[in-house]
């Protein structure tokens, strides 16, 4: 059991029909739903509440951010910016979905653009699992299928994954590293492309297997805890 | 200019009619011709020659070895093969191509089973670059076209890749991390996975791009010779 | 709780008068007793039994393999080798000691001659974490000693460590790379470099708390059992 | 022969005796010294200067950007920064020396805090090459000795280094990974330890040898300008 804070901008489904058509509760709530039947404690911040209802004391609680966003990611407060990234660095661990590669904590975290190619053309996506190894492709098929995705394209310009779990096939020709995983500090890093605010790509059953197997991997392991000051240091040895 | 030597199997094309049809003089005389094209210095040397022509006087004068191989993977000989990861560990680049996958100095250098799943159905291989900063990818545009290839699919048992430069999209639906870069001791290793001895693969001019610029990249910098006993040592400091 | 095997070779404990001394009962012992301490169900395997102990159903059993040898590197079946190598592939932790970077199935899994720079000299050793965010270093402290070690030096002969956790300090002037993780299929293996058969490194409190740490590590997560042939697959797509 | 530019801060040494005593005309001057002195083509650009000396015509004519700041890091305009990390994840390559490991280019590139301890005490440090297969290592020791350094110490707080060549072991019983490779985009990024305004560690042969080395590595190869946004994109197949 996993404590999941799960971040949605919450702001196309409200104010766009075609998502407010998949996704009529936001986005957020088929998250919440999944990862709260899979047995994990989670709690909803979105754009619209004070600093994002991303406060000190809710990532204090928070042993996985899980995090959607969209139109607003230049709109986010850099203050909350540095408290997600200090709070990676410190051992919690990140799930940004879909066109979070774009947000600003992602790229910061990244050091790079994150840019990428896309398709809005609901097309068909089929995942395959490259490291069948690995913790968040457990119990998996080698591959599963989604039926209407946006496409995203390569080069993905981020640096190279320390672990690459999924590469997606796409019916347009394209594939794209789909699963990648980071450590920055004592923080996991799990980016995950499926999904978005037209596609109803967060209700598939498998959608939810790999992100409670997501969680539970980037979940922090031990106190972890650090500052991240230089400090002036006596000799070890004397 | 880099000193090359191509490792050719080359028992199916002389045994097998629809491999001689597509390389009549063997797959080595196609690759020989386009290395020496992009100016390196190409020697050959086949499985049927006495040490299957791999002395190691040959090695010696060997900056890069290209491996092709298939049918007769178990009949290779060890000493060979202790001599080629030798002369890896002491610097030479190794790229080898296609079902060398399953052969002995690339297993061992690896570590891991190398196996995959493949297809042999003539089918169109779209390969991108997911690295574009690699000089592997130097000069090619984002993805090129094969249109009639043998399928490989994932997952590819291999070691994480230090760098991945090309994934693989096939028409049934797959795909492949088709250019994997490793080193191992000083030498440089990229595995390439486009190739078959009944498709025309490596009469590509796109294929010959690539496999000169991984001879450029494997090729050894500077003096990398070792010794790779273990050794007793005096005190550093006193 | 893990399942763990530890192997010793136990030569030089019966027949050497300086290890018998410091470990009487044979360094296995000393280990099984630490993990046992820990919570773990251990079984314990030596080169004189048949298969070395290491038999098919032992290795069915087992989720890690603790490793220690020195002497008999050379002597150790190929067939015993294939399997803990296959053990690995299909997700047994493997969490070779010491002289053990010179065993036949490190070696194998590496791909690499693994070779090093030693001295017997009961010289100090301090081992820092340099990745304080890793599970292996969990509840450390930013250093420890050792009063009286083997020291190994660099150039250790491996391939990049996936995750470097440990780097030693040694009062004769060497460093070395003393914690590092990597992958093999499914298998975790966490090279231990502390340890020799005739210091009492192993009876340290500090290194039963790595080892712990190191066992809860590689123990497999899930089910990761694959079969490592090619075979041929019917299109994905239609 | 490669075209350098040398940022140097340029403050301590104008301001500060002990500081002016080792580098009367900067720590450029010696730097730019070595480097010309290795047939490399060298500019140099000081923090006093309009846009610190980094104009867009000056990065685009250059090839490799050395770099070493201390006292003005959080003065250093936002806009030079975003233009430098442009600059590398277009092809150039960024050698950050020192104390620049807590500049704003190199924590963006990292995407960590690049924290670390330390101690200004003149003490011995001796430098391990843990990877000499590598092109930074090219031509030296097994090891070298600076008699006078400031040390620096772990936990270093970066992402795993895609490639560590040199630990430093110091006199007073710490370790640091000392050099460190990264890619960013198309850029290749060395971090370098080694060096300090009060201790002459730059006017060491040694260190020419690794920074010549150093920028060999570091510079570009083929053409690697790309652009880093987001690109909707027709199918590659129809």
């Amino acid at each position: 059991m996993v404590s999941v804070t799960i971040w949605n901008e919450y702001i196309q489904e409200r104010a766009e029909d075609e998502a407010a058509a998949v996704y009529p509760e936001g986005i957020h709530a088929v998250l919440r739903d999944a990862l709260e039947g899979a047995g994990h404690d989670v709690h909803v911040a979105t754009y619209a509440e004070p600093e994002h209802g991303l406060m000190a004391e809710v990532l204090d609680d928070t042993e996985v951010l899980m995090y959607w966003g969209h139109r607003a990611h230049d709109y986010i407060s850099d203050e909350v910016v540095d408290r997600i990234c200090n709070a990676v660095y410190n051992g919690m661990g990140f799930v940004p979905l879909h066109s979070a590669h774009f947000s600003k904590p992602f790229k910061r975290l990244m050091g790079t653009p994150c840019s990428l190619d896309y398709r809005e053309s609901a097309e068909r996506e089929r995942v395959w699992t490259v490291d069948p190894g690995h913790p968040v492709a457990d119990g998996l098929d080698e591959s599963f299928v989604l039926p209407e995705t946006e496409m995203y394209g390569e080069p993905f310009a981020v640096p190279e994954p320390d672990r690459l779990v999924f590469v997606s096939w796409f019916e347009g020709g394209e594939v794209f590293r789909s699963g990648c995983c980071y450590r920055r500090g004592a923080g996991r890093i799990f980016y995950f492309r499926p999904g978005h605010e037209t596609y109803p790509v967060y209700k598939e059953p498998v959608v939810h297997e790999v992100l409670d197997n997501a969680v539970r991997w980037a979940a922090p392991r031990g106190d972890t805890a650090m500052d991240f000051d230089n400090h002036a240091l006596e000799p070890a040895e004397q």
